[in-house]
């Protein structure tokens, strides 16, 4: 108990410290991304702690080819850091330091009482995006062995020219993001550009 | 700035004496369970803010029926009061004051640039279920009209004893969230009647 007082009395006085040396906007920064000394890109031990945006299961961004035999498809869970996602609420734009995790798992049907739909089984991948202090958006696999760190794809990759292209806000997919679709129409930051409708709207 | 820093000062006071008052227990459980004067279970504004779960599509326990018209699936939600969660991760089991979300929300699979699988879209329903200050669940149902408070379904209703029969761990469907399946087994949490193989394992 009294150790417990004592920690709680370290954190407010640190936490005190820090919004009176840094401001509100470094301390709000501390649940961003993390950089190796080699500039990669730390993978979070604790994104499923972190702002659950959405879940999808099979989505594609290409037209199904006929005729391709059927796969079981994954569901991809989408969280955001959040600092991010409480600046994001209050303004309708991503702040500098925001970072999404896309956590990719198989599905299954059958188990247990379950006898129809889909439901989420084990870990496939995790990916990453981060729109870094300059403001620029980069994006990061760190692969089905679960890298550690890894460096931001190149930007010559697809993800780049797509997100950018077609995000609703800023470089992000909140079309597909019911919740945070409705902050932006509130704050009217969609972009000019996006016409579709989406997330039921 | 100096009124963020006056606020950060209230709420850490307030913590303080909070823990000295009242110990660590009592403190973890705000989060949980709101009930009005009047009984009702509390609809809780925040819980896409608590710890997500995992999402399913289409789920159900029912045998689909042969030749039934097919139905545009629903997503499912699952959201879990922080304290409970952290209480979960420790020790494979839930404390009194529980809370879980179920989020139900319809999907689309065309929308934006989306091609293929499905994506959340309008709320539907939220249920909750509730491990009381006895240790004894109850479920609840805020209904399509998303009413601020409800009493608990009656004891009868097939949830109760679907749960109770059914659940991995506790009265709770544990096998179909794999993270939290992966704690009870490391544990050593899972009922001795939990046989089934589910969440990929």
């Amino acid at each position: 108990m009294k150790s417990t007082l004592v920690a709680l009395a370290s954190v407010c006085a640190a936490a005190l410290v820090a919004l009176a040396l840094g401001g509100a906007a470094n301390a709000q920064s501390a649940d961003g991304p993390s950089y190796a000394s080699t500039g990669e890109l730390m993978r979070p031990e604790n994104f499923r702690e972190w702002m659950f945006v959405t879940s999808g299961l099979g989505m594609t961004y290409n037209q199904p080819a006929q005729g391709a035999p059927a796969r079981t498809p994954n569901f991809t869970n989408v969280y955001v850091n959040p600092s991010a996602y409480r600046s994001y609420v209050k303004t309708g734009q991503w702040p500098n330091g925001t970072m999404f995790i896309l956590e990719i798992r198989a599905s299954t049907s059958e188990g247990s009482i379950n006898k129809g739909g889909h439901f989420q089984t084990d870990l496939v991948v995790i990916e990453a995006s981060v729109k870094d202090a300059r403001g620029q958006w980069a994006y990061f696999d760190f692969g089905r062995d679960m890298k550690t760190q890894v460096n931001a794809l190149p930007p010559t990759e697809r993800c780049y020219a797509c997100h950018r292209d077609n995000g609703a806000v800023d470089n992000t997919f909140v079309q597909f993001y019911p919740t945070l679709l409705d902050v932006a129409r509130k704050m009217g930051t969609l972009k000019p550009s996006f016409t579709g409708t989406a997330a039921g709207h």
